[in-house]
């Protein structure tokens, strides 16, 4: 079966029913159908959640495929309500771009899915539009200015930052020449699109308190300069409050089921590469007052996942994770160990072998944070026994607890024992975790840090170009924002040829981009590139609908 | 107060209530937050439909502020439940760009508003997002072949017609150079964005039967030719299943209430000016299945709106309309007569005289359909009584029904004479509506017989582009699809700045768009555009919201 028809087949609560399990009455919920609801600001409660336990999931550096981080999420959530625990699963909203590229869905799978899928998978409860329409609100009307015969902001077309977004894998809009046709069009100019995930409007959904800090931190988003060198800002075009508005909806975290008809909260965007990467503070600390234990994730690997939760969104949030699971398969570590992609089912106790230093490099990274680490072997059909006594062997030798993740075949009680681990990991412990930077740092430190600590590098590089960026962010008052890096997700470095772990490596910083309302300084590693690109035979042209308005083909 | 101020001051009532008055029992219901609901399919009642009366309003050409169409139609609406009939107003949902423009809202004003009034001018139930979800799915799968390995189809970039669209105002869209940067960008090609109400995709979703039918004309879809000269669709990019089941809660119609709590149904997309402009022939079937009265509305003026609803979506859908309320105002018709915008609030019987061969054109026109026609004051507090008695009795010397329509004022209570003289005009009709042209005929001749019959031109000129394109077009085999004009709303010319009545004039049409899936030809005249603009001072900058998440400054 696929995942898709397994969703299908679930036989679903209503939504009012999965908020009950949370004492949340029915007058409190808007609902979106009957399988999905948002829940209004006010269930957040500072003193129930300072009780609460979160628990970060994360992973080694992954294949392409994705090593089913959101599925070891998802099953650990069921997993710990199995074994008695009022636990809640709070992870990101999928991206719409991916569906119809290569990479699957990004609600779980097999049997550790949140429901509806193919509505989360899809335009859901239209925060992303939500996102996008504000984002390109601010374009229009940068634009729109700069061609305005009165009020004029004599913004000077060549320094303007911000780009356009759109949630699809569009490689045409990467890098275009807009407003062209004459004085019809406005005064023409290079720009381009980010995927919606990688919107400052997205980070800015992500880390804000309530409303009101919301349209705070739109107003002081950084457009580019004057032609005599002012900074611009959005709240110059007076446009924070339309945006906000645009963000009313969107800003209320979106309840849904798993597959056992838990509580998930899915809130806020994705791709921990290009973006901050993790659902919102307003969805973490709801769940945090609503549940005992609150399981979320931080993806693709440690490296950026991890590292931009802990840095920016938990110290942002004055959050502190009390476990924190990495999610390991024997596929990506026979991957990293050399084995091409077409033979990874095949038992290779070598290969693995070869690629735990991989799985090493996250572990010490990790550690570095001061938290409880638990390792998780998501299990997949072909693992062989002599494999994962290995793999589970050479955690144990590092004193790490590592347990056996059955949640994609088994739900909840294929993750009781990660369950049972993780409940004692948090258990025992008693600090905040320590960042790898501290804010008073120099821009250069920090990525220093990030770039050593974090990814096991040598030095870092700018180019001139980013060399002449970072200048001026300094000048402007930046220099004390954390450091929100955009690298590949395929390698601990910044070239996603190199897999394992790559050893007497530079990374290489091309550009930066600037979020200055939500707060951080995004430098541009490698050839990373925040809009996706399509596969020359992409996703959607296998999905269907037939004449009842049922779905095929998606996932 | 305005608008807003009386929509949030509503009480409203829960949708499950105002769904009940339809006998549309709570399990049929998508909720979407308490105020709005998804209706299903399944409601559509062919033999209960057919027993029912359609209304259509439209208007004179209005002023740029528009003359209260929309608020007429949910007047007029009220009215009808006012004198004891079931009466639903079905109307085409708001579009968001126009928001931060100029122009008010689109959910009727005063005391005849459907509220939840700012989510309905805001995304709504996210129709909009999905329709251009679906657009630009296939925007990105075109380009993304075109510069792909395998797979590639030969497409021309040089003949691409699909056009991205997005729900802004963002002139800075409307012609761009896309594909730079590279390998990685694709191959650069010249293209632009339309608002999203002007996609095809919009006008398939508003004429498509059901999901089968909305699959299959997504795949008609043409595209562009090859180098080799060939047509190409979008089902060659096995395209057209992924974007039907993008579009598949999009399909359903939103029911959402009236200030005085009775239904209406707001589904498909505006802007009569550049796209088909009405709502869904789903939505109209389902509420002539659920009223013994339906009151919709195409504008901005007859000529554009009118002609289109019964040349193309009437005809295409088998539906006719049992009466037509002509809106006017007296201060539109000063303004016909030459009055300067700024004076329009005094009396002025001269100016008022002068411009009724504009009400009298649009008139003439509605006769041509052989349906009774009633007029509608839609009244101004400005209005002076020397001033509504010439209009009325100009009207009654041509025999010509007339009612003041107070619904801005006093609701449905101020349109019950409205909504008297309707009924009888309904009563009385026996006939079907007769088309402008026939199918049958050349595209050439049926543009002259709109041109002549609706706007009272002389002659269609065709550039030498507009030329190449319709040779190209009829060769295809699309000759025989009904015409669907962009053209300006301010004037029956192609002319802006020709107010009144235009004598002498003919009617330009610089080149062609073609919906050969939604199944229409586009003639763009004049200089009309369609993606608008923002004005010097948009509307956005006075638009906030506080901390507890109300919101003003819209409308």
């Amino acid at each position: 079966m696929t995942d898709l028809q397994i969703a299908q087949g679930a036989e679903a609560l209503h939504i009012r029913d999965i908020a009950s399990k949370l004492d949340i009455p029915e007058s409190q919920l808007e609902f979106y159908g009957s399988n999905k609801a948002k829940l209004p600001l006010s269930l957040i409660d500072s003193e129930k959640a300072s009780k609460s336990n979160l628990i970060l999931v994360t992973a080694i550096t992954p294949t392409p495929a994705g090593e089913g981080k959101t599925t070891v999420s998802i099953g650990l959530g069921d997993g710990l309500n199995y074994i008695g625990k009022k636990a809640l699963t709070v992870i990101r909203e999928p991206s719409l771009g991916p569906v119809f590229g290569i990479k699957g869905g990004a609600a779980g799978g097999g049997h550790s899915q949140v429901i509806p899928m193919a509505d989360i998978n899809l335009h859901f409860t239209g925060d992303f539009n939500a996102v996008e329409k504000a984002n390109n609100l601010l374009a229009a009307l940068i634009d729109n200015n700069i061609q305005a015969k009165t009020g004029n902001l004599g913004i000077d077309p060549r320094t303007v930052l911000w780009k356009r977004c759109m949630d699809m894998n569009d490689r045409g809009l990467r890098k275009i020449i807009a407003a062209l046709g004459g004085k019809a069009g406005g005064i023409p100019r290079e720009t381009g699109f980010n995927i919606t995930a990688a919107s400052e409007i997205m980070a800015i959904l992500c880390l804000s308190n309530d409303f009101e800090d919301l349209q705070n931190r739109c107003g002081n988003i950084y457009i580019g300069d004057t032609f005599d060198g002012k900074p611009v800002y959005a709240k110059d075009l007076k446009a924070e409050g339309a945006m906000a508005v645009l963000l009313k909806d969107a800003i209320k975290p979106n309840l849904v089921q798993t597959l056992e008809a838990n509580p998930a909260i899915i809130h806020g965007g994705p791709f921990a590469n290009i973006a901050q990467g993790t659902n919102s503070v307003l969805a973490t600390r709801m769940g945090l007052s609503l549940a005992d234990y609150v399981v979320t994730e931080a993806g693709f690997g440690a490296d950026l996942g991890a590292e931009k939760f802990l840095n920016i969104k938990c110290r942002t949030a004055g959050l502190s994770p009390k476990a924190i699971v990495l999610v390991a398969t024997i596929r990506a570590l026979k991957y990293h160990g050399g084995k091409p992609i077409s033979e990874l089912t095949e038992e290779d106790t070598d290969a693995l072998k070869a690629g735990l230093p991989n799985l090493d490099r996250h572990l010490k990274s990790l550690q570095s944070f001061g938290v409880p680490v638990v390792v998780a072997i998501n299990n997949f059909v072909k693992d062989t026994p002599a494999e994962k006594k290995l793999l589970m062997d050479h955690c144990t030798a590092q004193g790490i607890p590592v347990e056996i993740s059955n949640g994609w075949a088994k739900g909840g009680e294929g993750c009781a024992p990660l369950a049972e681990a993780v409940v004692k990991a948090a258990s025992g412990c008693d600090t905040r975790f320590r960042p790898t930077y501290d804010l008073e740092d120099s821009p250069r430190v920090k990525m220093e840090k990030i770039c050593r600590t974090i990814y096991g590098a040598e030095n870092v590089i700018l180019s001139n170009k980013a060399s002449r960026q970072l200048k001026r962010f300094e000048t402007l008052g930046y220099g004390n924002l954390p450091i929100c890096m955009a690298k590949t997700q395929k390698s601990l470095s910044d070239d996603e040829k190199k897999l394992g772990r790559p050893e007497n490596f530079d990374i290489h910083i091309r550009e930066f981009e600037i979020a200055a309302g939500a707060g951080f300084v995004v430098p541009i590693a490698g050839n990373i590139l925040r809009m996706p690109g399509l596969p020359s035979s992409p996703a959607s042209e296998r999905i269907t609908i037939d004449r009842d308005g049922n779905i095929s083909g998606l996932f």
